[in-house]
């Protein structure tokens, strides 16, 4: 490795001498500048002295649902990026796989020694949940980040995104452009961001479309069946047969199938029937009409879960309430104004 | 948990009195039997006895390259569900995250004793790479599966995709519909699985289009970008100029590319160009248009990579060759008739 010092004190803001001591692990730095130096080797593509890589070695638990559907990818992804800047590794645990229980992943992981877990779409996103198995783990002095759940309960930093938002933002942008019969298609309600979503669909559309609407006649445009794809098409055969012209989706996914409904049934996507999906994950720009979407800011959500644990690995309390993170609508091609009939 | 000790005893062909001596932690059952019990409680989806399942928890080492694009998560998901069976769990390393290189992390991995890891498109993909740091872990007794590379002196089992075949199947496609002018987009040529797909170009072009091809002529009709949209985007735009009426491209992000830059240029896919994309990734079937893409069997591959890592914690020695993965052709909307003019 050729390491320009000079190079690496510019873009630390100290003198050559400052990265030396800190590359020969000279005493005499403090921890900040030394973090500085050595977070500007990184940055500038040097390699770091072997004895100084040889430390950055501990484990951090990751708990995710599932990988198949592309928002927890992407979560991962920011995860292990804002955790590696640290030296931490992920220990990849998706709940789906094979069946195991998030709890065993839990005991694997506590055997292992992680410094701490984040937990994203876990069993905290049921309300009414034994919250019992997160105390223990916070009174044994374990670090834990709960991402998209909330248990008022459990001592712990939770993070989330603005669900209710996201669906204010989906129905507002459809009775903008003329939509009064509008549709929610979500995942199961047992979660806490169903719930979120299926209340803030209640109040966005009273909000935008008629302040008198009853609870029965909401009730009637709202479906829960699966986040997924052919969740998105059960839940939009049902939407359609009640006549909806705009359907509001829980996920990407459930988008993409709500497209494929309303083309099986001959309809035309947007000039028919509008189609917004929820989070924006990979490769949603390129689908077929690129979907019109409310985006999750997950690479935010990802910085700011690896940063709570870190700093509650450093010592800090967890933080003293829920983190919101806000949602952009993102306009694409699967919205339109509704038809004129 | 309601467990049918006769059912278990039938699947995993023992005795209902050695099912209930495994599940009670009794002992005079060799190692093997207990293997099968368990196995057969996990394939019956049973719980498994807390005390049992606290035992299940090894972690195992799985090394990619980026989770941006979106095969990788791919690979993820299917090792960390063949391995989950088995009761471990994957620490999850990103190689582009933050720029942590491959050594650093396979230090860390060691440091928590890993039972073992899974490379997928590692340094092990550079042909002329020192295999010193392969053959220092094989030395040390660690289980190590290497995917889509191969280096000889390594004593490690290999498994790859047929890269030159589905290059052949690629063009074979285009070539039956008239295509003669056909281009090849692919990353960096310093990758063995690059390699592959550029020799089986040359092979394939000679085969299904004109046997005289120079290698002049071919080295015309091919590209070394990156992997991505925009490498996609750059490769196609050099090959439309030299007159290509179909492009066969090494990512399914390369496709995506290439169609936006048919696009750019007011050209129609399929109708002026046809695109073949590489992989068939995630949401692939929705893009615009639906991608014609050759299949790489990611569940295929990951299972066998977990299956021959378990393998070889169990103590059998590496694969003695390479095991190759054929690829299959899916036709789908981004690839038609070549246009008469």
């Amino acid at each position: 490795m050729q390491v320009r010092l000079s190079h690496i004190a510019e873009r630390a803001g100290v003198s050559v001498a400052t990265v030396s001591r800190v590359l020969n692990e000279k005493p005499g730095v403090n921890a900040a500048t030394r973090r500085a130096v050595l977070s500007a080797v990184d940055v500038l593509g040097y390699e770091r002295p072997s004895r100084l890589r040889a430390k950055v070695a501990g484990l951090v638990g990751l708990i995710v649902p599932e990988l198949a559907n592309p928002i927890f990818p992407k979560f991962a992804e920011a995860v292990s990026i804002a955790l590696a800047r640290h030296g931490y590794t992920p220990v990849l645990c998706s709940v789906s796989a094979g069946g195991i229980h998030e709890d065993a992943y839990v005991r694997t992981l506590r055997n292992h020694g992680v410094a701490g877990i984040i937990f994203v779409s876990g069993i905290h996103a049921i309300p009414d949940t034994d919250p019992d198995r997160y105390r223990e783990l916070c009174e044994a002095g374990l670090p834990l980040v709960l991402v998209n759940g909330y248990l008022s309960e459990v001592d712990a930093t939770f993070i989330s995104y603005e669900d209710a938002t996201s669906v204010d933002l989906a129905v507002g942008h459809l009775a903008q452009m003329g939509h009064t019969r509008i549709g929610l298609a979500l995942g199961q309600d047992r979660y806490t961001p169903t719930i979120r979503k299926r209340d803030g669909f209640a109040r966005a559309m009273r909000r935008h479309v008629d302040e008198s609407l009853t609870d029965d006649s909401l009730a009637d445009l709202r479906t829960f069946t699966t986040y997924t794809v052919e969740g998105g098409t059960t839940a939009a055969h049902a939407l359609l047969d009640r006549g909806v012209t705009g359907i509001v989706c829980g996920s990407d996914l459930m988008a993409l199938g709500a497209v494929r409904a309303a083309r099986q049934r001959g309809m035309q996507v947007p000039e028919q029937v509008s189609v917004v999906g929820s989070d924006d994950s990979l490769l949603i720009e390129f689908t077929d009409p690129p979907l019109t979407t409310v985006r999750q800011p997950v690479t935010a959500i990802g910085n700011a879960a690896a940063q709570a644990l870190l700093d509650q690995i450093a010592g800090a309390p967890p933080a003293p309430s829920e983190l919101f993170f806000r949602p952009e609508l993102i306009v694409r091609g699967s919205s339109a104004r509704a038809p004129q009939d």
